[in-house]
């Protein structure tokens, strides 16, 4: 018997913790999940004879170490910031660490300790990092062998909703945390195209787009992400000419989230006072310059935009309700939040509504003197509310890891993200049989 | 004899060591300069008889310990995130403690404790924040003892070059930190007119503009500071319809300074790969879209901000050399570092050059049914290079404060900011006879 434990039973645990004990009386696996509520963890697990249900307090150090004692592998789904105390823990005692976020410089410095230990401490195993890291390097592993000189990467991802679920014309709906999405972007986005940097300061993030064709599914708005550089590293393809990596939205979505961060609607650095007594419209008027107040409020926005009235974007915005004379209803709320707030009435999952991820890695290089091109396409929809592809794309990978690692078919020590054929050929080969298939066409 | 404890020998400490000197002999002080450099610290007390200059490591707890226990009264010019180490230790000591720096929520939590130990300590006793807080209060007290309501109040400060120093077309030269002048404004500023709400965002905040007269002077741009909405409270007038609180350039210059916002050049969030073998034409050529790239770069930027090339913004930046294609030179180096670094060179206070201090309060006001208007205005030019108008309009309320504690002419205790008649009377009246003169005139 070997004892899983699994800890954050949020949104995106739902198919993690079903693929881990669908797999629990074959495996001979006891999954005890603990969450800070205890009624959230026994959610996921229904009472499942393999599983147990704890309520987990990851700043009390005793539970923390009886619980990590208690197991052979240690998966965290916490926020980001926490995820140490728990990598801490499993140093010291010599236990496996899997966690889909991003690899801090306070993870990566416990790399000789936890070669010492025996132990893999995976990080940036989920989707995006995760799948994206997998899949991206399967094919630049495969284009290397082949003596194959890569010229450009560019990667695209997007959670969004189904076509067949969407009802609005922002074709999004949240499948994660709405906070990231309202505060997507804020910093500069660098990359480099053709061996020349580009920068993009978020004032112009949302209108320097590109249309990003995906099969089947038409031209989406691809914006660029914050740090496409640190790939080149990451993916030891240092000398590549292009790298950009970008978000995926419906095509039209970018020039009307941009009416709200030229608004100024995005920052959270502030509190709106009185935000409670306040309308939308008469928020939407503190921001708009005074010069641009007269008239219809509709037509001022989009005058101060530079868009027209009845086009695409100004009826994106319009449908949102922001530009109503409806009490925003929440105290002591910054900007973000208040749009936030709106969305999340407006943008939600409803119980039916299947979501989307889309992914695409558009790769050009030369093979014997010729110029090539392949593109490699991820599309998984989800199932319901629930099992959404998020929680598949994001929890899978971590599932298909600790069963090979419980079943030592990795080897692997230190701390690492995905990128070793050791660890993306055995996780691409079980996704492809759970559904999750890139792909391929080429130029 | 009595003892002040000066810690912090920077740019601003000069006119206030030649103060507190000057004071010395007859009222009987001894005067301790510390500072890491203990050359900075020498350098400013030039071996007077009253001084002594002492290398000071705030981190060391024991020399801290030591050094406030020989004082009668500390004055902290240090950085403003290590203020609450000299606090917490003049609070523990009983012994006064006084400051140019922003109150800060730590500094206001101790105000109980303060009060127990008989001690006061005074915050935002520079320039702005000092003399701004001393002056408005002045009038407004005034004016609400002779009946009149208040209906707006707008204060402008500039940091400037005076007229006969200025050979630039900016009319600028650093006199302060030239990284907060770099930074400048990143957020939201928030104010309040005729009771409505405003808010500007960054990417507008050097757009959005009004034009200030100053008498003698001529008009100023006027940009927003961050958070106007704050000063109701602090000067008890919770009600006012009309709230502005703006920074003073020469007219001009944030037109001028807009383009390299909008370029994206004042961020400090991450570092530019290579900056050391970029040139400053690249840099820009890397912020600029793709479609503004062909033909002249001073051209293409003009495009892109929807200037005309020849005009006065243009004109500024290519002034600045920004668009040359000279090698930036400095490694590891953020945009906003890149921006200070160049300018640092261009915008320096030469030997004989005088800096300059324009502030101006402008109230609105109702008197027995009728509207009235009252400008007060200072103007304060620097004698040379370091002793300059920054330095004496920052230093000295630090240093007349300093007096009338010590001669126990101000009773008050516990953490405050300079808006009590105690506190501010005497401190303009002896800035007046130092020639820090508020001129009014009324409409």
């Amino acid at each position: 018997m070997k004892n899983i434990l699994l800890i954050g039973a949020g949104r995106s645990s739902t198919s993690l913790i079903t693929y881990l004990l669908n797999n629990a009386a074959t495996q001979l696996w006891q999954v005890t999940v603990g969450d800070v509520s205890k009624e959230a963890a026994l959610s996921k697990t229904s009472g499942h004879p393999s599983s147990s249900a704890i309520q987990f307090d990851i700043t009390n150090a005793v539970q923390c170490e009886l619980e990590v004692k208690k197991s052979n592998l240690v998966i965290s789904l916490l926020p980001p910031h926490l995820h140490l105390l728990v990598a801490l823990e499993c140093v010291k005692q010599g236990k496996h660490f899997i966690t889909a976020s991003y690899l801090s410089p306070e993870m990566k410095a416990l790399n000789e300790d936890a070669k010492k230990a025996n132990i893999l401490m995976l990080n940036e195993c989920g989707l995006d990092p995760g799948i994206d890291h997998m899949s991206a390097m399967e094919v630049i592993h495969r284009l290397q062998k082949s003596s194959c000189e890569l010229k450009s990467f560019r990667s695209y991802t997007g959670g969004l909703v189904a076509p067949e679920s969407n009802n609005n014309p922002w074709g999004y709906k949240f499948s994660w945390n709405p906070r990231n999405v309202i505060l997507a972007g804020q910093g500069t986005a660098q990359y480099i195209r053709n061996g020349e940097y580009k920068y993009i300061p978020y004032s112009r993030l949302f209108s320097d787009i590109e249309a990003i064709e995906v099969a089947g599914l038409g031209a989406f708005d691809g914006y660029a992400n914050r740090d496409s550089l640190a790939y080149r590293q990451h993916y030891n393809i240092q000398n590549i000419p292009t790298i950009l990596r970008g978000t995926l939205r419906q095509a039209g979505y970018c020039r009307a989230w941009n009416v709200f961060v030229k608004l100024g609607l995005t920052d959270d650095s502030f509190k709106v006072e009185k935000s409670e007594h306040l309308t939308y419209a008469e928020l939407i008027k503190a921001f708009l310059p005074t010069q641009f107040h007269k008239g219809d409020l509709h037509d001022a926005v989009a005058r101060f935009c530079g868009l027209p009235p009845d086009g695409e974007a100004m009826s994106l915005v319009k449908w949102t309700g922001i530009l109503e004379d409806e009490k925003i209803g929440i105290a002591n709320a910054s900007p973000a939040m208040i749009l936030q707030h709106l969305l999340e009435h407006k943008w939600k999952l409803q119980p039916n509504d299947k979501d989307m991820i889309v992914m695409q890695h558009i790769f050009e290089f030369e093979r014997n003197g010729k110029q090539e091109k392949l593109v490699s396409s991820l599309i998984v929809k989800g199932d319901d509310q629930s099992n959404t592809a998020m929680a598949k794309t994001v929890g899978l990978p971590l599932g298909i890891v600790a069963k090979l690692l419980l079943e030592e078919k990795i080897k692997l020590t230190g701390v690492h993200i995905p990128v070793e054929p050791e660890i993306y050929i055995p996780v691409l080969k079980e996704l492809k049989e759970l559904g999750i298939t890139f792909v391929e066409t080429s130029e």
